[in-house]
């Protein structure tokens, strides 16, 4: 098989990107490991910034988000029982926070892309990448327990962070950032009623806790806990404890209900520079972890691919190579923006296991700082509704 | 001897007291350890808040300030070899920087408080403080190798750091949060002309450095050094090569001249909670110490005898003990405030000897984001001006 692009993932970057390249009249085939259904069925991030919304609707996937999306005017900070509105919207220009959960954005990116005639190939495993030095890059690939092989100009590993594509970039290439957290977040779903009209990010003596909602029915919860924590020690009684606890505040009452999904994932950021070698770009979670405080995961892979998608239009259309040779640097510098302001948010929310008197203090002060100060919180929504694209 | 405020040191904080209380009708002593030249000539801190220097102009003190202070429109940061100027005045409504060197500010206040006759007993070195739980509470100093004892209504110690006040609030009833930071500030004073219109706070890989001024023909700069280093480690042409990277700008050259002066001092953050046991009140440095970083130690010892004043006022002439109850509670809102800011602005300013490539990395972007985003530049500025007292 033979096609312009080739890219590997169908998650938020690989399927915005070959959209975007759609629209651009240019070729691209994805290969993703995984069902189709269990792309569409894992629960990730639920937040997109305001740019992306606007993004979803010009491309004509509008109507089900405008429909199904909860769109908030700002959200609630919470210092042991104290809570502040920040008013995102007023403090941007109008910017709201928009909940719409990654795999309800990509049951839309795929149904749009099959209706256009595009190509996913599902359970298709990428296994090795070729000639990313030449001009006739190639993709090995495994389906259905056949070897297959994918001819394309570039490659484009949308890959996520455990994919092959980061790899294929020779070590002495690359130059890799990273920090594990000492502390993770357990998820929860239930079947609750909405208890608060917008997310709460909550610092509490006994670590962070985040409400946020996917519809009336049903809520989406967060805990901080150990890094390692297996679900097993987080019964639902201790879950609903912690929540209680985290979350308290006077005259209002958390609302509980069953619990149908737990799951623990470690906090790490992550980034890797470079994001191009020769023909092969990488982009989204491939190059770049952000914890999910702030919520920032999916709108940075989607910012990726906007950058990538006009490069190679101009190279494959106007013959100019700047963007391509400026890929690397343009995306990273939204990048460390991000990573800068997910940092800040997870430090200034967390409590760490090595934290001393002194840090806990200055970190309630930093938090105090945000709930009362018109310019913190100016800087603190240009940054959650997302920097201009 | 006997007055109703005995106050022991006779800086910043004990001098300003003085004058308040003066104004307010309400006798006080001050017991100095130092001698009156060495009070004058110790070369500290530099740049007052706005409402300082307000206060200083409504008691009578703005003459010469007015006459020999520099007056900047805002300060200059540098990351690498860029440089971003912050207009902290139309950043918060026509806030100044005020450039008056501390000993400048004392020299006033023992001038004009030696005239309004005034008690400053220089050489008299506070030895135990006596009955604090007590309404009698009185100080037994040594002057001129003579015992003496001073008794009075109230004590406060604003003897800095080392003083004898905070010690005589028993351990069980006080908190102590520290930190001290793994590097310090070497200081020079030299004869050179201005080499830039406002105060440059630079981060380089080798470390940070400020430029600051004192007159159109002595300048004063900063160097992060070892916090244990000696000033023999420094000689005069290590210094400049240091400055001369540290500061370097495309176009611009740093003005060499003649050190006459040369000091390490290591950083260090403290907090002391509380500042009163029952007759005694800690004030300045003698409850909490700030790094430079933000020019903020003098600032918020006249911050805390501001308040205090108060309360001692509406005690002795209203008969309200409710200010002084609350004293140690409201100084302590703003002292967390300004630890927050001076952890602040030194972390994001310093090279921490431990500090990994995501660490420097996540730094240099937080210093990129205040030098390109108008929220967070307001954000420091209105803590950099000074907060509403
Ligand atoms: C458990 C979890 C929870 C998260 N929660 C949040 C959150 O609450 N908020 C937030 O902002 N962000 C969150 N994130 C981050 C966010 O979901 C990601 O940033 C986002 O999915 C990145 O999109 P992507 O397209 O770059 O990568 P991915 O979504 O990871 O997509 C990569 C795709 O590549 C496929 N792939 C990998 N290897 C191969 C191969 N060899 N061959 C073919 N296909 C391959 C994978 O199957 C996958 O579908 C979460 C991430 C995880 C893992
Ligand atoms: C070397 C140095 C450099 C500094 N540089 C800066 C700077 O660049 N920017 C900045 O913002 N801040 C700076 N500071 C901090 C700033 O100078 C202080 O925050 C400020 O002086 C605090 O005022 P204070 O009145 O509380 O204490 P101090 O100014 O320390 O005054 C306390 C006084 O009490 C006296 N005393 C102590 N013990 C006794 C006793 N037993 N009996 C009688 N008297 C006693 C002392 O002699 C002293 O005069 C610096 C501090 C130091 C030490």
């Amino acid at each position: 098989m033979r096609t312009t692009i080739g890219i590997i993932g169908a998650g938020p970057a690989g399927l915005f990107l070959a959209h975007l390249l759609h629209r651009a009249g240019i070729a691209s085939v994805i290969l993703e490991a995984r069902s189709r259904e269990a792309v569409e069925q894992t629960i990730r991030a639920g937040m997109l910034e305001h740019w992306v919304v606007e993004r979803m609707r010009a491309m004509g996937l509008g109507a089900r988000l405008d429909a199904e999306a909860h769109f908030h005017g700002g959200i609630t900070l919470q210092s042991g029982t104290e809570r502040a509105h920040l008013d995102i919207a007023g403090l941007t220009g109008g910017k709201r926070v928009t909940i719409y959960a990654q795999h309800e954005v990509l049951k839309d990116l795929i149904a749009a892309r099959l209706a256009d005639g595009g190509e996913i190939r599902f359970d298709a495993t990428v296994t090795r990448i070729e000639g990313i030095e030449s001009d006739r890059p190639a993709l090995h690939y495994g389906e259905g327990g056949v070897a297959r092989r994918l001819d394309c100009d570039f490659v484009v590993a949308a890959d996520g962070f455990h994919g092959p594509g980061r790899q294929a970039i020779p070590a002495a290439a690359r130059r890799e950032y990273s920090r594990r957290w000492p502390f993770g977040w357990l998820g929860i779903l239930c079947h609750a009623p909405l208890s608060w009209p917008e997310l709460i990010y909550a610092s509490h003596a006994d670590g962070f806790a985040l409400l946020t909602t996917r519809s009336d029915s049903v809520q989406r919860l967060y805990l901080q806990c150990g890094p390692d924590d297996d679900v097993a020690a987080w019964p639902d009684a201790r879950i609903w404890d912690a929540l209680h606890r985290r979350l308290a505040s006077p005259g209002w009452q958390l609302a509980e209900g069953a619990i149908f999904a737990k799951t623990v994932v470690p906090l790490r950021s992550f980034v890797c520079e470079t994001m191009r070698h020769g023909r092969l770009f990488l982009a989204g979670d491939a190059a770049h972890i952000v914890p999910p405080t702030g919520a920032k995961g999916l709108n940075l892979a989607v910012a990726d691919v906007v950058v990538l998608a006009r490069a190679l239009e101009a190279f494959l259309h106007h013959n100019r190579s700047d963007g391509i040779e400026s890929y690397a640097a343009r995306a990273l510098e939204r990048v460390w923006k991000v990573a800068r302001f997910s940092w800040w948010m997870t430090a200034m929310l967390h409590r760490s296991p090595s934290e001393d008197a002194f840090d806990a203090r200055i970190r309630a002060a930093e938090l105090a700082h945000v709930m009362e100060s018109r310019p913190a919180q100016a800087a603190l929504a240009e940054n959650y509704a997302g920097l201009p694209m």
